[in-house]
């Protein structure tokens, strides 16, 4: 019951908004082939840099779930 | 006088909006019991996944403070 | 061509607001003597704190630019 | 021959015993999905607390196995 | 209410025995003064040798306990 | 469009030659399965020694690529 | 016996001479509130600059003290 | 007398039973010709998996010992 | 004479051939501002892939030189 | 006002003497060039032996310094 | 039989050419003195700069072997 | 000629009076066993406790010698 396995991949989530949408948006990606996603963990923020200003963040997350039994 | 001793401590502060609330909400369930703090540094950050959506953002931080004399 | 040399280099940029002006505050600042910025990383994330209250973010993170042939 | 490639992927094992428990508890669960592992590395060692003992143990480790050509 | 504040501390429990002991004896050990511990996490794991022989096992660990509001 | 997600997984390549043929080895290997891939980042270089030579260098690379929407 | 249990916290002390006073400064500062004192161990070693001189060295360190039972 | 010098060396030990054997083992090999041993801390605990269980544990630790004068 | 100074900067350099050409690069690029070059550290080794090649090697270093009395 | 923007630099810095004044030897080098200097952090303690004494210590650190608008 | 004990110690070879030779000159000079050499593990990767060349790169490597019962 | 191989070993100094002098103890010890020293780098820096002061400084590093040919 409690003796889950769990299994952890290493995604990058990008968004022009800001650190927390960029997560967001790799969640949203992530959903469209696995389940039971229980927590992430923010490995790196990077921005690319276009005139200036960052035209995008990107955030690299290890993003962990159930493994159904 | 500028020779003070700083003890930090390590707290984990939650937020459904985001990371700076985060660190905030910890900041104020510490002043309950702390004074004098000074600075933070973030250790990680985490998020809570439910409904493949954060449910919230678990921030791990270092708090310092002055120890008074 | 692709055959680029980069630089970077280490700023610290602050911000009464957050993280990611922290950071936009310190691209602002870096652009008025480097040209051709690419990325950055986030290298740590500090917040200087007054009455309980992050008063201002330090953001440090490196910035790559592209060296001019 | 010996020019394999080897994958590697990350899993949290969980056991009410032990370390060497929840690493084989890991093993179990990923020989219905994965082939030919050779080694694992433990990256992580957490216990969940309950009743001021440790409920299950949680391990992380990477898995390496080789890829079939 | 999902929005807790933690605080994690950080103690080295020893036992004669293994490393499951060590952190065994930690916990039991924090009881008598902290409430609420949810998680540990092992920093390192060392022994102290005599005749050749690990005669106590030195486990430090975070301890992780809810703040109460 | 730039908002792309990219996930990394961390492979190991050989080669009898040397540290550039092991990743190039693993890329050949992966891209069997993979589609996409950006970039490669070199995590650890090893060598299996056989009779005080290196017999294979094993070098283990992440291997970023595009997730396709 | 040798089964105690250790807790270890963190201090910065402050010098104006140097290194090792910065930690002395921090043992008896600390001496005033924790008994049994063990060991120490430097995380970091930074300084203030004032007329492109120290003004004063900051040592953080770990200090490690028995738990009495 | 307490101005010991202490060397250390790096052993990896192995064991079919478990992580506390691993050590063991390294420390009953190591005292063929080490004296002194004072301390061991695990650096790194590693498996090699065949049919789909630890064959062996492989528990890499550096073992402290005092220069005799 | 021994008591000169050294100051680093961190360079990223490119080659479609190689690692070591990479820093090659690097080196005849900074020679043009930069005298005095002592060493080098290789930080990161990158890869830039197209067609499921490396396209070009990109190799992240510290250059120190001494700085001139 | 308090949203300054900092730069930091890597300077190591040499003396017969020891660590501390290996430290002003960087800074008094580093003040010809750099105004505004806030903080230093020592990244590495190295020496170079001859005879089988430290011939010279040499400090590496960052310094931290306030760009001006 | 699978139940052997490995010691590493750590080296750096030296090589006009390259990395892999460095490498290579290192297990050389080993072998005069260490039987049973098994892996050798890149830890860092520098190279002395004389007229903004490279003159020679220093690789520093762990080399395992197997200690003889 | 400049293709020399290093070895480096780690050993721990002690002192009752500072950091540099618990160096210099460990190598006048090495220097019983050892030739051709030719730098050291600190790893750790700690201290034994006795009576709320530092009874001796213990500094952990890492000797580099030229391996005769």
């Amino acid at each position: 019951m409690s003796e889950h396995t769990y299994k952890s991949i290493e995604l990058t989530g990008s968004s022009k908004k800001g650190i927390e949408e960029a997560v967001h948006n790799a969640l949203a990606r992530a959903s469209k082939t696995v389940r039971n996603m229980r927590w992430i963990e923010v490995a790196s923020i990077r921005g690319h840099v276009e005139k200036e200003k960052i035209a995008h963040w990107q955030v690299t997350m290890k993003i962990g779930f159930t493994l159904e039994d």
